[in-house]
């Protein structure tokens, strides 16, 4: 914590000025790359000024250019599991143009949105984007600085949106079973009561057709529910030659309990899950083919789209999709 | 995005002022709690600000009181698992103070770092919060403003931080596995270089004494590792009736080989993890007995002593251990 090179503060545009011989305003366009230089005299103050470790000032930049190149990455999402990948890819976007992302976690609490949104809002953020563990839509934000909802979607359908395909992700899976020659696929999945379920079973329904094994099984988005819902298959009788599974999660519980009850993967059994979440996937046994929602990829494209709304540029598109990517290991082949 | 209430930026103190019938000093003295008011005044502008949806600057603020109510939060962590918590407690702990968190995620890059560090320093942060995944100590930051290390400890003893405490929760888990009868203890854990590994090896080794069995065995922090342990140590001849894992994912691999090779937990074995992560704990079967290091705790004291810090009190302690806390579950008890 002593006051050293590189980090200091206490170096002073002044000090830069006077080491490098040359006024305070050359020291100012050779740093912000403006004005007439040679070329010869910007590098020597640059130079100088690292050398000195002096550090500009972002809040000098910002009221200048009436922007604070801060933005919120509002999230209702306490787990956390979508949560990281979407913002690490929103923070590569943004970092691009030096914007720093605070982080607004609600922890799903109402109160606590409006608090953290009025907080933002005192800082002056120059954005928002808004995220959540689910992708049943959400009452718009009521702010009037740009908001890109991010896999999360708003109830305004007009709201700018980086957004991911669940039915595709149903799609790839289904036809990737379809393919390798699979005809009777049981499809276990999360709580009807989420949209994720209900637009996912609906596309195994309409790819499968006849191959679609009794009704979607419709669950919890855990292991348990894969154990179980596999016990509740062969107690009714059903026979199946593969299983899609609403998450990787319940595929995991779907391959120990096919395994416990002397059923080979994928010999027997092909299993296909969705997230592609690595603690699950690549110690599922065997490894699980899934999709991934490549939620890295929403990220970047919704620190992009709010980078071009903050900067005043039109929208090539409102509301963007990102499409899934299936990954193909032991579980299917 | 259309400019309205709450939120809006658009109305200035000048509105409140004209709106509520008072100066704008007044204003200004009723919504920060300075200078005498008669209660009713304060109120009433209290009130009409917030009716106009009037948003003060908390730039201003800063300038005045020489500070920016932000602080970085910078972390090697791009996984996540161990950083969340932690960020959470931190942001429970600051939001007291009405500071924001910037995070900053380094992914394991010296250059990453270097360049973060000179971007929260030009945004002139009051403090910093440093974490990251394993408690190896890191080189200090040359950095000129207070530092709290989180979990990830600091090669330099006198840096202010918020420790866990390995050789903690290794004694907590071998003393439960001692006092429920168990006599011949296996130690499987993560590799010999991290120094949570050796440590807790060290705790194991000397709680237990006679009760471990053969020597600890060092490997990879994985479900994989778990399996081949109980593979490796069933071939080499071991008897064992308690298995100390030295994390919940390497717990779970020891619990379904156990379980694929015909013995019950915990009748025949007793197992144990350390980190309580609910995905793998409670998914286990039988739900896994394990240590749980508290990491939303050490978040929250972390972002205490910021604050302590950036306030100027003296710190009591410039390192404080948060002790581990045993769950007890059905795969010991």
């Amino acid at each position: 914590m002593s006051p050293q090179r590189p980090f200091s503060t206490t170096v002073r545009i002044g000090d830069v000025a006077r080491a490098a011989g040359v006024s305070v305003g050359t020291v100012s366009k050779a740093l912000n790359g403006t004005g007439s230089l040679r070329e010869e005299t910007r590098r020597h103050v640059r130079e100088t000024a690292e050398r000195l470790g002096f550090v500009a000032d972002a809040r000098a930049r910002g009221l200048v250019a009436g922007r604070t190149y801060t933005v919120g990455f509002l999230t209702t999402d306490s787990f956390g599991r979508f949560m990281l990948p979407i913002l690490m890819g929103a923070e590569d976007a943004l970092s691009v143009g030096q914007i720093a992302v605070i982080l607004a976690d609600t922890r799903d609490d109402h109160a606590r949105e409006q608090h953290l949104l009025r907080s933002l809002r005192s800082r002056r953020v120059d954005g928002l984007i808004v995220t959540g563990r689910t992708t049943d839509a959400r009452d718009p934000l009521d702010v009037d600085i740009p908001v890109v909802h991010a896999f999360a979607p708003s109830n305004d359908d007009s709201a700018p949106a980086v957004l991911t395909d669940e039915a595709g992700a149903a799609r790839l899976v289904v036809e990737h079973l379809l393919a390798i020659g699979r005809r009777r696929i049981l499809h276990v999945t999360g709580p009807e009561r989420h949209r994720s379920s209900r637009v996912r079973a609906e596309e195994v329904r309409r790819v499968a057709g006849e191959a679609l094994v009794g009704e979607p099984m419709f669950g919890a988005w855990s292991e348990e529910w894969g154990l179980r819902a596999i016990d509740l298959a062969l107690a009714s009788g059903l026979e199946f030659d593969a299983v899609c599974a609403g998450s990787d999660q319940i595929a995991r519980g779907v391959l120990d309990r096919l395994r416990e009850r002397g059923l080979s993967v994928p010999a027997d059994v092909a299993v296909t899950g969705v997230d592609n979440w690595d603690v699950m996937a690549l110690a599922a046994r065997p490894a699980l083919t899934t999709a991934d929602l490549c939620l890295a990829e929403i990220g970047r494209r919704s620190g992009e789209m709010l980078l071009d709304l903050v900067e005043g540029r039109e929208l090539s598109e409102q509301r963007v999709v990102v499409p899934p990517r299936l990954e193909v290991r032991g579980s299917t082949v």
